[in-house]
């Protein structure tokens, strides 16, 4: 569950959705396998984009690299055919070619026809360096644990240090999987934007909430450390976007991240997917011709607004959620929720 | 008309449209102004994308900057938004300011609500530099040519040392304007493909004519210039497709360009903008979400084809009907159809 | 003069140049033509970045479009070739094409090979929208105010209501021009990062100064009004920093924009432009291979932050020097000024 | 050794490196592990950009996604910091997750400070598609064949049906590595550019050699195929190019490859990756602030025609290397060389 009341946090105006959390996009589903074990604190988060087979009906999406200091791997035919056709894995750096090798598995079980009687498959396979708390030498996660990790998914899930999230560091405090949600109605209509982010960047002095820079104030009793890590934005919803629209929302990403007090620094691979479950592309068309729903653009503000909303609050989200971890070396890093009040 | 039989010349293997123009796709149109007077040689040419009022009822279009050594206007906001809102215009590299404010006159006068009720006017301008046979430093374009081009519009057009042609040079002969277009199948209806280019690149011995290398031949009596030229190609078709499709289809562009023999020069502007007539956005929309066709992906590769073809046609189409031309100091550049036969 | 003491309002902590404004990067001027009588608030900003001849020793740069519901012109051959060869010139939005011819008038003047002997030359013309005060459609500036402005150019210039300035809007209050720079020290030495914007978007509730959302105080007097302007934000260094670099430190003026309550709305155009005075490209070079400096990336963050905040404080200086103006219509916009303490 | 003069082949005009090999370039060297055995047609091939470790002295790169129906991984982060720091690795498509992985093992062993005093690190793999010939669902890829591939590598290397190309197909006919060489004159002293090639793409008829259109004539005995494969295209060079020019150079590739007939289809994943050994960037830099040498662009036009040479003699070359392979299913693809009088 995102942020409750009782958190006392709220970004933002707009009206969040039932669970606060991505899964409140009908049919997206989230899993953890989280390997917290001594200085073993990693993982693999796996995400949903809805409950068919995704290879024979993907989901229309786009992306944008705010800061390419990063690993993930897929992007590049996302934007060349604007779908998504694998579940969206989530892990740490040096274990994203065992998480694509062990996803190249599980879509060879899910369908017979890849690489025989059509084509091959474009994992989308996302990442952060945990190595601050986690042994990332010792390659802990193994192709098994992509499985697992899809076993798991489902509309409720954690947030914090689990899954891809164990081994996180945000704002030199602990990060991890965050979730929010907002509701933007159009013609009547009431629509869901969702947002998961896997986070592990900025500089403690930095951090700003709804724009307080609480961090200043933490930074007086801990050390300083440079910015080095990343963020994962992923941005579902159920708003017929075009792909270059899912490309504009997903640009939007960068304002929430900024107002958490990031400068994007260099060595933060930022990373932003956007998807709609409004339009799916079969894998086999019946015709040449397909019909799409898209935005009229002079629509989108709204949208724009719930994704900076959405994505700023699933950061803050993401440390509340975090219990304090000590890790490899004995390495510690804090919950935010020790500084609050 | 594009190249005929009489010709001898033609490229690929699909079905050409009945004029083998560009306005075989319904509804576009083109015009131009000539300026052809001694030392001043050089011109306006106007694309129509459609007979309605643009501005109000835009087509969906993507661009393909395949060299950037080039001064276009109007491209940062087509990609943006995926639209063309106002008519295509060619001109000479230094008149693109006054064509560009001819422009917004005319859109001014079609449209009382820019830049009161509603926002201002994205202009598509693009050029060349015909500053080998036009005396270009003269700025011999003024305003009122736009507005002359605009009204000259027709299904019927000239192509060779015309309009924005009038001084443009190709493979160190004349070029200038070029036209072809190729019939594509979809669902068992015929739809159209059609290329306009305004050819102004390549040095004479790379000129290829359908695999023979006849510019070497030509060369034997000809002097060697650099290749520092540019090329503008349009495609316009009324085939469904989404702004993605569009760019791929304009980065297809290139490989028509490549087998006439440019091997895109470094200072060769070579630009490739896309749109459709099938997907219409309206300025002032009813609805918040719209609705859009597009083409499976799996059936794009005949678009492709088609688009090749048309690209490479029109740029020999531009060199055969382009008369030889005497310009600034006596500058002279044959016609290829001295050489032909 | 940037934003001093007396305004209590200071952005970040980088130890900020002698003047705080862009013309602290040695060479670097700024001149503008103020057009306001009646209905006409409008006008022109030059920024030279060298006080040699532009054209013939470029500076190198890049830019970022943010969001590219914009009309500026010059971008493609930018970003093609890295290099910045013309003044850049501001101005509304519908004045673009004969800033452009004016600027190609003025080059032309200074240049007696463009055209003849060399190929053309790329200016660089960038642009808001100004209607909301200004009688855009009047169409009221011309060629001779873009010589006017160069002219003017000086390492002290004005901001708020001048120039380009003259007639936009931020955030519902009065924007224009505003310019802030910074100190990075590199190996020991002291370096200038500048920043000017020409400020034109946002919506008044989201104004947000140094965290605090003031916007939303001033709200409660003034009536709402949609996002849609744009804002040009130029970055000027004697950092040396290749083309990569300068679109990386252009991409960071987002962080900047976001803070001060943008969210990047549709129809703003968003534009960056960086360019830096120590990577000179001469239009005549003596060797095939030339020798130039860039920063270790590692150590690019500084520069980030710089960036960062020296468009924020641009932004809010824009504002901060805006006098109260009275336009088309008799549309007001009132100063910050009248909003603070 | 590449195209000789007994093949009667030759593309283009320009001089040729001694080896006319992508190892003309000093320090480049190519390995190859070959799986071959019945239905097994598959394998890894690797390129060292030169002979230290590549972790710590890094080669400036840039890349160009021509059609990104393709699943290569580490291009994001290549773009963003203009470097390559790990070998490049080929392989089949589905085996991409499983050579990252051992790539990852191999970066490690060599550095012992990825992942716990310095950051991670981005692995360069690319693929194409050999399902085909291979039974690419076996998955018969090992990451210690990565290890192999690496030992294996040295100036001297066959072209072919060897390595990553040992189940490719190109226009119908067997395809796989291929290389060739040129040399340019800068400022009075000689450079090589050099390509190498995993070919698997087109359609028979397409097949273009010189201009000749011998695809035609072999098609006559052959049944006919969907383009549906990809081509991956590696420039090395040793003269001094910036990140921006060496995008410049990669985009080249397009016309070398559209000269031997491809369209570049939808299904195709066509990348060029381009590097240069005359700028390496330390790890560790000592300064901030680097010294690094460029072409003055007007400089640039040989570097493009050997380019376009090179990648077009490489990919006709991998052809005539290529021996007739049975695969899976009995699946048969002969040597171009059978057709060749």
């Amino acid at each position: 569950m995102g942020l409750q009341k009782d958190s006392n946090i709220s970004i933002g105006s707009l009206k969040k959705g039932s669970k606060n959390l991505i899964t409140d996009v009908k049919g997206v589903k989230v899993g953890h396998v989280t390997l917290d074990d001594g200085k073993v604190k990693t993982g693999v988060t796996a995400v949903l984009p809805h409950e068919g087979n995704i290879f024979k009906e993907k989901v229309m999406a786009s992306s944008c690299v705010i800061n390419g200091f990063g690993k993930s791997v897929g992007l590049v035919q996302l934007e060349e055919l604007g779908t998504i056709e694998t579940p969206i894995l989530m892990t740490n750096t040096l274990s994203v070619g065992t998480v694509s090798a062990g996803l190249v598995r599980y879509m060879l079980e899910q369908n017979d026809d890849i690489g025989t009687t059509t084509g091959t498959v474009n994992c989308l396979v996302t990442e952060c360096n945990d190595g601050r708390l986690n042994d990332i030498r010792g390659l802990h996660v193994k192709e098994e644990h992509v499985f697992e990790a899809l076993q798991n998914a489902s509309e409720n899930f954690c947030e914090g240090a689990v899954g891809a999230g164990t081994g996180m560091v945000c704002f030199g405090l602990k990060g991890g999987i965050g979730s929010s949600s907002r509701i933007v109605e159009l013609d009547g209509s009431e629509y869901v934007l969702g947002a998961l982010v896997l986070s592990n960047f900025g500089s403690l002095k930095d951090l700003t909430i709804n724009g307080d820079s609480i961090g200043e104030r933490i930074y007086r009793e801990q050390k300083e450390e440079q910015d080095k890590g990343s963020i994962i934005m992923l941005i579902a919803t159920d708003i017929p976007l075009s792909e270059r629209q899912l490309k504009r929302v997903a640009k939007r990403s960068v304002i929430g991240l900024g107002r958490t007090g990031s400068h994007l620094g260099n060595g933060s691979g930022d990373i932003c997917i956007a998807f709609t479950t409004a339009n799916r592309i079969k894998h086999y068309s019946q015709t040449n011709i397909i019909d799409v729903k898209m935005l009229d653009d002079d629509s989108i503000d709204k949208v724009f607004r719930a994704a900076v909303e959405a994505v700023e609050e699933s950061i803050i989200s993401s440390m509340y959620h975090a219990h304090t971890t000590v890790g490899i070396n004995g390495n510690t890093r804090r919950s935010l929720r020790e500084y609050l009040k």
